[in-house]
């Protein structure tokens, strides 16, 4: 095996694992707490309710337009916190890493690490690497798990409790980009409009929203499943009618082009960057102004609204005249997208 | 694919994801703070310092003698809890699976994660599930992330920082079974004295010891790369001399006798239930005594301790009369031990 990838004794824990630590994870996540290299973090906090979540990441390819799955394991993270209402402040990170991968490829990856998390405001505090033999991991699997501080008013936030008829439906922009960039990048399609994944940390989006309104009662990232399993689980859950109104939803056209020449759909599609907000009718417009004032919510829009009626459903005002009822993803859309 | 196996829609995010959560994961690790089923789980947490750790377990085989890989997912990530001084609280899980893995098998091992995690007092309150292609990894990956809280008085012992000359170094018991019973489960080794896994939480026994003396000074559960790591890295970062007496370390007769046949030292074989405690000498015989009146530590010994000279490096006075240094594991031991 070459000197320039990665070997089954970069997992050992012995000499190489601890060169490896220090010349790749430390240098590029350098932070006081890192640093001290102990089994566990030691985290002073500063509030009584945290948030804790966690993400495997199984992307393929593991680079694609947009971004690569070291940016995404840190996104999709903060994301997780985010939505819950929380304010993420520490990532672990954990690799699993197939022998003969180029050490190259791992270090681009651990600097989109670093970088989005410093753009984030997240420290990633812990980690952990193991190397499985060639042919028994797919290049690189990423896990990150990460504590978010919550300020006592938005813990409800993850509980969307007071979600009521009226509020309004918002999302910060156009759905299905990242599923498509994956399925073109699996694909090799060349596009003229190439779609890039919308893979981003909405944090400081999020930060912006909620430090202006109390009347965001509900978010959630439109991950897997995309916007319809998140809204058929809301509607679920808290047994609510939400309706949707098919001309408002943003879709970018080169998605809408590609989602129809594979049979896709954009509204199960896979989103890294979008969330969906549910918000009091009186912030509503309020909160759409200041997304779209972010370069993350420009393309914001108010797609519908909780209803009284069909309580439990997900039912869409099609761009006809119709009406149509969303479903939840039923089968595997496409497998391997985050 | 059978029914009764796991398929890619498991990892789709839609509906038959969320009948594996609610019907498997939500029904074994049951809890208030899972049973939400928020993006992150919400923790109300009464201090002020925090521990933060993850593992990711790609354990070969993952049913062995001892243990499986759900269990060692608990107990290690407990363990790196234990041995910072902390005490667990919170764990998340994280499962990458194989296409086509038996859901009878993914039963056994979260019934075995639940009950450990119940056995080692901690919550499992958040996860994830992704699925990939038969062949795109081994069967199946699991990743732990944990959460403890620190008394103040003991994060000292995550930094080691009071050890000084006399202090005594002491094992909970014989080393390499872990590392052993794996060898022998990997090669199919029928043994008379079959090796089992010391897989197991050590937070019980240590949080007896740490509540009747503050002089534990350092503790580090010996895993990958064995005890031999995990001094040679303590000597390193302290500057300090560790002296050893070959003759007190504790070794199972059947560990000693394979790790002969295959070329193995049990100095450095993985453990998955022991620790290494740096304890002042004036507390030492007290530890001792505690440590053996727990199932965990009947067979603990006190194996060395810290020197004024040699400073950095390990000496092992043999039982022949002589002298060796102990390096740090320099190949790879045994791959996929954790």
């Amino acid at each position: 095996m070459a000197n320039d990838t990665v070997l089954l004794n970069h997992g050992s824990g012995g000499k190489i694992t601890h060169d490896l630590i220090s010349n790749l994870f430390v240098k590029y996540f350098d932070n006081p707490i890192l640093r001290e290299q102990t089994d566990s973090a030691v985290l002073d906090i500063d509030v009584r309710t945290l948030a804790f979540t966690t993400d495997s990441y199984v992307v393929d390819p593991i680079f694609f337009p947009g971004g690569n799955i070291g940016k995404l394991a840190v996104c999709g993270t903060v994301n997780d916190l985010t939505v819950s209402g929380a304010r993420p402040a520490y990532l672990s990170c954990s690799f699993i890493i197939e022998e003969g991968f180029p050490l190259a490829d791992l270090e681009t990856i651990v600097k989109s690490m670093a970088d989005e998390a410093k753009h984030a405001g997240v420290a990633i505090v812990t980690g952990d690497t193991k190397v499985v033999d060639k042919g028994k991991c797919d290049k690189i699997f990423i896990n990150t798990a990460g504590v978010g501080y919550f300020e006592e008013k938005r813990k409800n936030i993850s509980f969307g409790l007071n979600i009521k008829a009226g509020d309004k439906i918002i999302v910060n922009g156009t759905l299905g980009d990242h599923g498509t960039a994956i399925l073109c990048a699996r694909n090799s399609i060349e596009y003229t409009n190439s779609v890039l994944s919308d893979c981003a940390s909405l944090s400081l989006m999020v930060n912006k929203i909620v430090t202006i309104t109390d009347n965001v009662k509900f978010m959630r990232d439109a991950t897997r499943g995309g916007l319809a399993t998140v809204l058929c689980e809301l509607a679920e859950k808290h047994n609510i009618g939400i309706e949707l109104n098919e001309d408002s939803i943003p879709v970018q056209e080169s998605v809408r082009g590609l989602c129809e020449m594979f049979g896709f759909d954009a509204m199960y599609m896979a989103n890294e960057g979008k969330l969906v907000m549910v918000v009091d009718e009186c912030d509503a417009d309020l909160v759409l102004y200041k997304m779209r004032k972010d370069p993350l919510g420009k393309d914001a829009a108010i797609i519908g609204e909780i209803t009284e009626t069909d309580k439990g459903m997900v039912v869409m005002n099609t761009g006809i005249g119709g009406k149509r009822i969303i479903n939840m993803l039923a089968g595997e859309q496409l497998p391997r997208i985050c």
